[in-house]
């Protein structure tokens, strides 16, 4: 199996079956989630591993009620910062630095260019970019339960600000951005398991320019 | 190799050497962009695929004069749509009804619901919504080039108005949001290629809720 493969394979699981999936795979998934990229690498976001069942309950109906938030084996909440600030560029690039054995200011012109274009742009702009980042982590989630098969539901269908509010997330200066579901698929139960699979036409979703 | 090995071995390409990377490979990279999902399949976003120098040549110094534009193989530019309608969403949605065989009133409540949620929010903040789809197919693109081996920088930095002049993307309701230059990295010449790959640990980039 290959990426391709793996991506015709998943689809987005309607109804799961309550099974618990294996410490070692969501490990796996978890860990495809934090080697995506991110603008500047700054990674602005964060994971919500959740499992405990009264903390579903109470998700569930703030999420149009989707039954995969009780069915899944592990529900994550992918939340990023609520803005960016001088003080958490430079501690990611500062974490950076250490790590590569450089000089604490070897990025300072870069933080300070970084900053002084950001900084004008306001606190929504930024969460919103923020934001942006978080779905190429969720991609690659996505994609790493394809391959471990693993059924997974991708989700914007939530209340935000009551998510975020479950998960004291304000006051970690995150904001809820997309939730998926891990589990097994419940065949019995889903529409969508049979139908074929529809993506725009190649013809309409490439133009070439040579 | 996995899709974890895979990303390890990725990194953002800083100096690429101007070869082209064989035709099967490229195919493979827009097929996983395109089988990505995107919410409600609305999939909306298109690629460009430019390998016109002279086109390039414009292209570079609004992408911050970034060298791989002109030593990339191909470079790709991801456009989304710059908002949604009813007649965006009916012609997905019927598209996919036909190839699934399906009576074409069958998504009449889903499609009234969506439009009837969208259109209050918005212009910008519909174009914002499918730009934000466009990083997942975006991610994909990323992980299928890294397991083909083939180098890719990752791109936000370039004033989006001007690719938007030079691809006239406004004419066909598009925005550009991201750029993915394609080719093979020149270790001689790229300041990061030696780097360690460094990410939020673990610890701080998970929290479970048990």
């Amino acid at each position: 199996m290959n990426l391709v493969e793996d991506l015709k394979w998943r689809y987005a699981t309607k109804k799961m079956n309550g099974k618990t999936i294996p410490q070692e795979k969501l490990d796996y998934i978890l860990e495809a989630a934090r080697l995506a990229p991110s603008s500047s690498g700054l990674q602005p976001y964060k994971i919500f591993v959740i499992s405990n069942k009264e903390l579903l309950q109470k998700i569930k109906p703030v999420a149009w009620d989707q039954s995969q938030i009780l069915d899944a084996s592990h529900v994550l909440v992918f939340a990023a910062w609520d803005g960016y600030s001088l003080g958490r560029i430079e501690s990611v690039f500062n974490y950076t630095l250490k790590e590569r054995n450089l000089p604490l200011d070897t990025m300072n012109a870069y933080k300070d260019k970084l900053w002084g274009m950001y900084k004008p742009l306001g606190e929504d702009w930024q969460a919103n970019h923020a934001a942006k980042q978080t779905y190429i982590s969720f991609g690659m989630a996505i994609a790493a339960a394809a391959e471990q098969k693993i059924d997974a539901t991708p989700m914007e269908g939530f209340t935000p600000e009551a998510v975020d509010e479950l998960l004291e997330l304000k006051e970690q200066g995150l904001k809820s951005v997309l939730i998926l579901a891990l589990g097994y698929r419940n065949e019995e139960g889903d529409w969508l398991v049979n139908m074929k699979k529809v993506r725009t036409p190649k013809m309409e979703f490439i133009t070439e320019l040579k």
